[in-house]
């Protein structure tokens, strides 16, 4: 099952998606309309709208509802994005150039600030208290994960480490799933099957993502090679590597900064990729996704079902 | 009626949306809890939580809910700080040097945005769907007015300057009285009354604000006098004030950046003062005063009705 045909129950719904998001609303500023266009071409996945989609689909849900919904996921996501590389100083995302790039940091920061507000007025329309407690309950979590990286980057605590990925991506993958569950009528069983399966995944889908950022090329990345490490973020793989080589090897000297420049991190970046560092944290990724299936098993059959299993697949497979 | 004498009827709320507003959630790093008291304790008005409290006065109305939404306006009155702040390179407000004269300005950004998730949080509690859509409707139009700001700082077109401080603190003071209508179950016209009330003296307010920055002095206003001339911001008394002495003077020299430095600053802030602009600035005031004191005349007699009506004078009577 390729990616077209897990998405194929709700084409169409993609598509609303789409459009809420790109649709510009009455008092914005020309600039910012063209500025929001731009954030939102630069090719995302799309994976937390999709996911808020399928899993909405065990029962009948208003369309109008679910498509806010996961509109609201996804411009939460890009929200975090804007200031996200305003704080790294990254350049480039996905090949394109950052807002941060071009922008003051003033505009940057406001334009932000501004997404946020969209995303909780798109989840204000589904009109259901329960999803915007979850909304507003998981943007505390992100902003908390989000300072708590700053203070805790280099940590080498696995424990740590987790609990920075699970406010990074799992909250709002959980928050999709969660929520669309809860729009669909779902019974407190399934809500919570389905809450768990936004998480496992989503803890599945950041070491994939942490990974990449080791094992695949700048054009494929639209960003450098070795970008979290360069950062001193210690993720996944670099995590097994150091357990294996704690000290005195290229890996260390980046992160101590007794090394930097883009030939340390080459090298301290082909260190972990022809270590087992690699293997290994794919194979927990694959655990997580095990899990996040194990947790569809209280769910009704179907075509969403499948799509949802599919899903978890592909979240590991990806090149990109 | 003295400001302790209008508040009378909220007392004991006041002292439970203080206790919401610095209670630590559970997932909160320490700093950031230390931060969030510092932030809190540097003596705000608490203008918005009372509008809140009051507006809700005029029936019977649950009080947790109540001093959740009055928690959430002041929360998200203190998280547009924290940004305008960094955005603006101040290093004091209300004589306490501001978050950004300290931390990194990605610290900063991430603590205004775990403000922005713990004001829609708060929002979430009022379990009230139409107050969360006022609440996320305010923060995009506090957003826009920021980005308009920034472009259109320096306009001398009235009308510019009127939306500006419509999206800067009238919009959160009519969400605080609309909102509160909303909760205490209020007829739609009386809605719409304690809405337009909001309004109007938000208006004032800001004017009020605006003023002061040129009559007051630094002890006073906790910063130094000026500062909006100093970042080339033109408000009310500089909108008048160049209506009369439309160039070839110290305040357009300061705009024109043909002058700057401190010297430059305190000469064009006297020409203000010693003109008529500052009574015209305030007659305006009393205008909005006096429409926020009309929009009440729909509202029943009673203690709550007469604390917004004194509260309305207070407001332009106001030193700091």
């Amino acid at each position: 099952m390729g990616i077209l045909q897990i998405l194929e129950p709700i084409r169409d719904e993609m598509g609303l998606v789409e459009a809420k998001l790109r649709q510009p609303l009455p008092q914005e500023h020309s600039s910012l309309t063209a500025t929001i266009e731009h954030l939102l071409c630069s090719g995302g996945k799309r994976i937390r709208p999709a996911l808020a989609l399928l899993a909405s689909r065990f029962y009948p849900t208003d369309v109008d509802k679910i498509v806010s919904l996961a509109a609201a996921v996804e411009m939460l996501h890009t929200a975090t994005l804007v200031h996200d590389d305003l704080i790294d100083g990254a350049l480039f995302r996905r090949g394109a150039p950052t807002l941060n790039s071009s922008w003051t940091p003033s505009m940057t920061i406001l334009t932000g600030d501004y997404l946020f507000a969209r995303a909780a007025f798109l989840a204000a329309e589904t009109d259901n208290v329960q999803v915007m407690r979850i909304f507003s309950q998981t943007l505390m979590t992100i902003c908390t994960g989000e300072l708590e990286q700053q203070i805790e980057k280099a940590s080498r605590d696995a424990e740590s480490y987790y609990r920075r990925i699970y406010a990074k991506t799992a909250a709002l993958l959980m928050a999709a799933t969660e929520g669309a569950a809860v729009l669909s009528g779902a019974s407190q069983g399934q809500v919570e099957a389905l809450k768990e399966y936004g998480h496992q995944l989503g803890m599945a889908f950041q070491i994939v993502d942490d990974v990449l950022d080791f094992v695949s090329d700048k054009n494929t990345l639209g960003k450098p090679v070795g970008s979290d490490l360069a950062q001193g973020l210690v993720t996944l793989p670099t995590l097994y590597y150091l357990k294996q080589n704690p000290g005195g090897n290229s890996v260390s000297a980046v992160l101590d900064k007794s090394a930097h420049g883009p030939q340390a991190i080459a090298h301290a970046v082909n260190a972990i990729r022809q270590s087992g560092a690699i293997d290994e944290a794919m194979s927990k990724a694959q655990e997580f996704v095990q899990r996040s299936q194990q947790a569809l098993a209280r769910l009704p059959a179907g075509a969403a079902k499948e799509s949802l299993h599919t899903l978890a697949e592909f979240v590991v497979q990806r090149k990109t």
